[in-house]
């Protein structure tokens, strides 16, 4: 049974950086997402391909464990994003974008989604977001995440995504953009009160920050020395977040904590390879010790003076 | 006995921020340092006035607890700096710099501070750090900091700085700056190659992180929903972490973490008030609750999957 079902784009990216370049490789929100909560708990995945998607990529989907029931294959072109990153491997150029077959998405879940709890609405147009949601009425943890351009273009859908999505996930630029707060303790204050219980924030190299009506926690980032391809990292950060809560199946205050720190692993590998990568030969115990390697950079004794 | 030898700026500031301004209010980097620090162990400082400086000032100081033997009072007018922060709290603008008596300083050590084994040098210009450190000869730990400006003007001074520093403290920008790195891993590493155990990089609203040959600790940033004055968090940062480890006078992994969420907590203490308002009265239980704020952001139990 899928207990994760996950909404987003699947692409195919021709990406730059000065590690090296890749072309036509697997990419797009979806991907990211699934296949790093499907390493937790079975997830399904609904996006779109074209008929030339090859077809080493559904069945790479599959033998990574993630239910391709609602990947629908379309006449056309798969969606493909092409882009360079800068030196500082977080500015990037987009140098083509393709929507191709994507232009047409209309989001269908299959009805062995639809009993999914856990929604994760993954950076498309919010007005296919909701159009997802509206389809799983008995979702019970909606996690949702958008990007700068449907901030500027489709804010009235992406305020009825933020106000129904249970953990709405953003960047620090993008959380100072949404509500108009240069500082992020205030703008994760203003975000929650637009709906959301729960508000991640983002911050790259920095790691990230959970924030919810009672406090806030913190986990950093790995401090890689090489980052190989950024292109995935945070939206397998949110497969690994939702992953993990699905896999414990409650949202205590502790479990929300791993699964940052879960999240925050799946996230460091991906960005050691390109594309998926390092999330296809990800073992167990890697994840498990990098996961210690993160509570070791924060744990701290009480201090008396 | 003095066991914190502080070198750095002593400054009238004039200080422009959302929150309102004020004018001719104590700054400068030794002020920030030294009183932060004498909370936590017996601090001297070293820097100079001029004879316009309000008698109030050096008994201010006096008031905290600092050791006020090494400042010296020279005819003419105190350092002055006039700067407005921008809406983001992190840019700023100096509007005027007027030296003063600080362009003729030339660091002198009181023989009550010579033994003092624990050395900051705040940010000054390296050749001062120098000609400060040579006078302290038996000094156990020194801690430098400083900025932009003699990264651009003073760069072979400053290598001999970190040379020998046991622990460099730099903010993100800073450390990229001095080492070419952009990946801030890259950088700590670059900069342990160059000479000091340990090295701190300051990450403004995000925290700080520890570097050193064996691992990296990370302490957030508290999220205050109101930043009044950012001016001195830096200094305050780095005289909370040399006063704690200054009072527990050992340098255990555990002792270096727990002195830097003493550095977080007093820094986040300083940006709530104007110059050092809020340090003036700050409580011991406040600190300690403030720490306990701050560990509790990161704890997190064994993860299991």
């Amino acid at each position: 049974m899928v207990k994760v079902a996950v909404v987003g784009s699947i692409a195919l990216d021709s990406i730059e950086t000065m590690y090296g370049s890749r072309r036509d490789v697997l990419g797009g929100s979806a991907t990211f997402i699934s296949i790093a909560s499907s390493y937790l708990a079975p997830t399904g995945v609904v996006g779109i391909i074209g008929t030339d998607f090859p077809t080493e990529g559904r069945t790479f989907f599959e033998r990574l464990g993630v239910d391709t029931t609602g990947l629908e294959t379309a006449e056309g072109a798969t969606f493909r994003w092409v882009g360079r990153y800068h030196q500082d491997m977080i500015g990037r150029d987009t140098l083509a974008t393709n929507l191709g077959v994507f232009e047409n998405f209309r989001p269908q879940v299959p009805d062995v989604y639809r009993s999914a709890p856990y929604v994760v609405l993954g950076n498309i147009h919010p007005g296919l977001q909701l159009h997802f949601l509206d389809q799983i009425p008995r979702a019970q943890f909606v996690v949702a995440d958008t990007m700068k351009l449907w901030i500027d273009s489709a804010a009235e859908e992406l305020g009825q995504v933020i106000k129904r999505s249970h953990l709405f996930i953003v960047n620090d630029e993008e959380a100072r953009q949404i509500t108009g707060e240069v500082n992020l303790a205030r703008a994760a204050q203003a975000l929650l009160a637009r709906g959301p219980s729960y508000v991640v924030i983002k911050r790259g190299e920095h790691g990230a920050s959970l924030h919810h009506a009672h406090g806030c926690f913190y986990v950093p980032a790995v401090p890689l020395l090489e980052v190989k391809d950024p292109t995935g990292a945070g939206d397998s950060f949110l497969g690994g977040l939702i992953g993990f809560i699905a896999r414990m199946d409650r949202l205590s205050d502790e479990v929300l904590r791993q699964a940052l720190v879960v999240a925050g692993a799946m996230a460091s590998f991906t960005v050691e390879d390109f594309s998926v990568g390092r999330l296809a030969v990800l073992e167990k115990t890697e994840l498990l010790e990098r996961c210690g390697q993160i509570r070791s950079m924060t744990g701290v004794g009480h201090i008396d003076i």
